[in-house]
């Protein structure tokens, strides 16, 4: 089991063919989770592709998750949540935080997702839009966009399954000002399963 | 006037505060639209900040688009359409169309970036996901996608401003097996417009 703790980023090695939990500690929690293909970080898991892939906004259990290259990274094996998940807003970084306010530095999805890749061996990395693991975000009638807590409680998990060797990146987002993780980041844990 | 044949791309560059009018020649047709900062093209639209920096699917006349670092980049100034676009979906390339069953080489919305940035110096351009105008992909109650033919008519335009000095690229996109333009691509026009 690796823990995430609040604020924080972690990256992982997944093979192809293995699965992985992400899970909801402490409930009410937005997980921004990340996967680069391992041998070429050029490619990576689009959201804009994805969306296309699948004619959805975001899969469904059985359903993949594609990369830049139209070819499935991951695949949605079971959600054990209420199934409300986000795959529609930017990763938060520094610009996000001065815009609501902060001054000084704040941590962000933007930089656990680099300090994680970083870790893995790769300081130079381009940032794409994450899954946003129990985010909601609702979609509403005339294409307005809520911002609203995360319905997850303590426990809550979603299992990804690698289609491809991969390294996913997993950050439990700091985002305190928007009350998407109701004010108050927890921390996120993954767990690998046996292939 | 800059003309945009069907299924090619055209790139221009536009300075601070100067507007251009996409325009939808024929009618019917999707215009992927793209935008670089000018003096550094590792900044560009996109789509995942601006949504979430309008909170929104698509910004309203009056508000912008932003870069990857959250500066406004374009402002939508007038929309002489339906007003129905698409900011979901990526461009098509190569492996979309293999995906659709086409054999051998057929024309992409990357491709036509590709080469327009290159006509602009720039040889080597990350791809990013395109303000498709005039594209018809309405989001369902369930988060399915639709896929509809453009509703513009012959000279229905939309007005952009820069806000900073940028590469515009705009690509008539060449899909004629998905029924986005009708299954019959036709040209775009670009006009620039006194500063």
């Amino acid at each position: 089991m690796i823990e995430v703790p609040a604020r924080e980023g972690r990256g992982v090695r997944v093979a192809a063919g293995q699965s992985f939990r992400v899970i909801d500690v402490d409930g009410g929690q937005v997980a921004d989770t990340f996967a680069f293909r391992a041998d070429d970080i050029s490619e990576y898991h689009s959201a804009e592709h994805t969306r296309a892939y699948v004619s959805r906004l975001f899969p469904r259990v059985g359903e993949h998750f594609v990369t830049n290259h139209r070819r499935p990274i991951l695949r949605l094996e079971e959600d054990l949540t209420p199934g409300i998940h986000d795959m529609l807003c930017a990763a938060c970084d520094p610009e996000r935080y001065t815009g609501l306010g902060v001054e000084g530095w704040h941590a962000s999805c933007q930089e656990n997702l680099q300090r994680a890749m970083a870790d893995l061996g790769h300081p130079d990395v381009e940032v794409p839009q994450p899954i946003n693991l129990f985010m909601n975000i609702p979609v509403l009638a005339d294409g307005e966009l809520g911002w609203e807590p995360a319905p997850t409680v303590a426990g809550d998990s979603v299992t990804l399954r690698a289609e491809i060797d991969c390294l996913v990146v997993v950050s439990a987002c700091p985002q305190d000002i928007v009350p998407i993780n109701g004010n108050h980041p927890t921390p996120i844990a993954i767990e690998l399963l046996d292939l």
